[in-house]
């Protein structure tokens, strides 16, 4: 049989739920359950969340107070806190914010990226050469990811040349970026389509390529993660019971449910630094906030298998 | 980055919702529907069926018109016929049926062996070599697979050592098997259990190895899919909207969705001969005759891809 590279030991799932999450449900969350998920997030163990979103208020009122967010994360001591920010103006309030991450999105789609950023993908490769200087003169130590979207394919444009994505990757790189992910927006990658991408991207990006970005809206969420761990990719953008999706991707539809990813990598050995007592607890609270929305997601009905390994304890 | 092997261009789906998918279901469905469902899933271009199951009907009374489900299978032509079948009488029935394979369950977890055949897996060693000189002595063509069941974990014993897998492999093909697969009964499996199992049954079982049932229990019966493939397996059980289960198996629920499976081996350029606009009517009206049941599977509701490789005709 011929060999294959060894897993990572450890991985990294970023909670994405009170950002991708909650800008597709309509109703607001307030802002004391967001901290209360951001606290008990923390203490099941997380220690990296995307808390909201730099975006005009008027846009996604769900995401208003974002700043507030950010303010309490940054008390817990090792948590990564990560906002969205979709233009220069919106990087100037991360840095203000104090945020250590701002996850700028581009589209690979020239559909997409005019629907949902009303630029083209070269006008948003610009402005993260102004967020990057921005950035560098403000003495702020942010980081700058930068989270291609629709990077395997589109549900407005369709197909999506894997040349184009490279290309902009590196035109991402070039911009100033300090690290790049994929993202499957609307569900249609493969688990065959997402080994062949990261290893180009690898390729082309080496280490400052981290995260994969999956949507389960065809069941292959799971898989298309593991196909990315296969590949080298030791981070994963994840919601709490698998809410979220795209308002200007048809059909998009659940982020890969944090807790199901947080037992396939602990069921394979590979440590997050999860509690998932604590965890399932926290699903149930925002389950209970949620009342009324579809949530996803296995394992709170299934249970942990009898053969579990115990959680891994953070060090 | 290393190699790995290529992925098959071609794959198997058994639909085994008219057995593992109904016998978890209380209401029986009428023969009249069943015949539907084989002459859809034929005309969808699925070529093996396990249409029920040679136990007694005051076991499963969902299961009682095997017989003549099978009559009316063979006149598909090219059609697999795959019955499942207990024990030596139920293997006598399978060979006066006429059908082309019968499955012998047995299970590499004492205590479920215990819950579910009432033996210990070496009886039904034993049992397989009764059914192997019935066979021959019948004259009759009929393939003898044996899948093991419960072979990454158990709900009732929790822990499956794979070294107990493995020899009980080596004991079935001994025993005169032509065929055998890898069962997560349970939805233990996680893809790394799935690869290294699967690895090491191929140097027991070479190509005698080949078939792949996964449930779906914990979201991971993709994934494992994905798993399998990379070892060499190319054909898996599946049931129609994920229907399925093991009453002797507390918390065990649902198999991959046949249509699932389709979409992901079919978007990988693996063909199954499927035709989804067939299957995806057919999984209409099941889904109309099991009202009330739960059903599974994310494809009915997402849709294929726009970017979508049309079907692969059968050749």
């Amino acid at each position: 049989m011929p060999s294959r590279p060894a897993l990572p030991r450890r991985a990294m799932i970023r909670e994405v739920g009170l950002r991708d999450g909650l800008q597709s449900i309509s109703a607001v969350m307030p802002t004391a359950q967001k901290l209360q998920w951001i606290q008990a997030a923390y203490e099941a163990g997380q220690r990296e969340i995307e808390v909201g979103s730099f975006v005009p208020a008027r846009l996604l009122p769900q995401l208003a107070d974002t700043a507030e967010l950010v303010a309490h994360a940054k008390t817990l001591p090792g948590l990564v806190t990560s906002v969205l920010v979709p233009n220069l103006k919106g990087a100037e309030r991360a840095i203000e914010s104090g945020a250590d991450l701002m996850l700028l999105p581009i589209s690979a789609s020239h559909a997409h990226s005019l629907a949902n950023l009303r630029k083209t993908p070269d006008e948003v490769v610009e402005e993260i050469v102004r967020i990057r200087a921005l950035r560098d003169a403000s003495g702020s130590a942010i980081c700058i990811e930068v989270g291609m979207s629709t990077a395997f394919g589109c549900t407005l444009q369709g197909r999506v040349e894997p040349g184009e994505v490279l290309r902009l990757l590196r035109a991402v790189l070039d911009a100033g970026a300090d690290r790049v992910g994929l993202a499957d927006t609307v569900g249609y990658a493969d688990p065959e389509m997402v080994r062949l991408l990261f290893e180009q991207a690898f390729l082309v990006a080496g280490d400052r390529l981290n995260c994969g970005h999956f949507h389960d809206t065809r069941g292959l969420g799971m898989a298309n993660v593991y196909a990315a761990l296969q590949t080298g990719v030791t981070r994963f953008d994840a919601c709490l019971a698998g809410i979220g999706g795209c308002p200007h991707a048809p059909g998009a539809s659940g982020n890969v449910a944090t807790e199901d990813l947080a037992y396939m990598l602990a069921s394979m050995g590979i440590e997050t630094g999860i509690d998932f007592d604590k965890l399932m607890a926290l699903r149930t609270r925002v389950a209970g906030w949620l009342e009324g929305e579809t949530l996803h997601g296995t394992l709170w009905r299934a249970g942990l298998p009898k053969t579990m390994r115990p959680a891994p304890t953070l060090t």
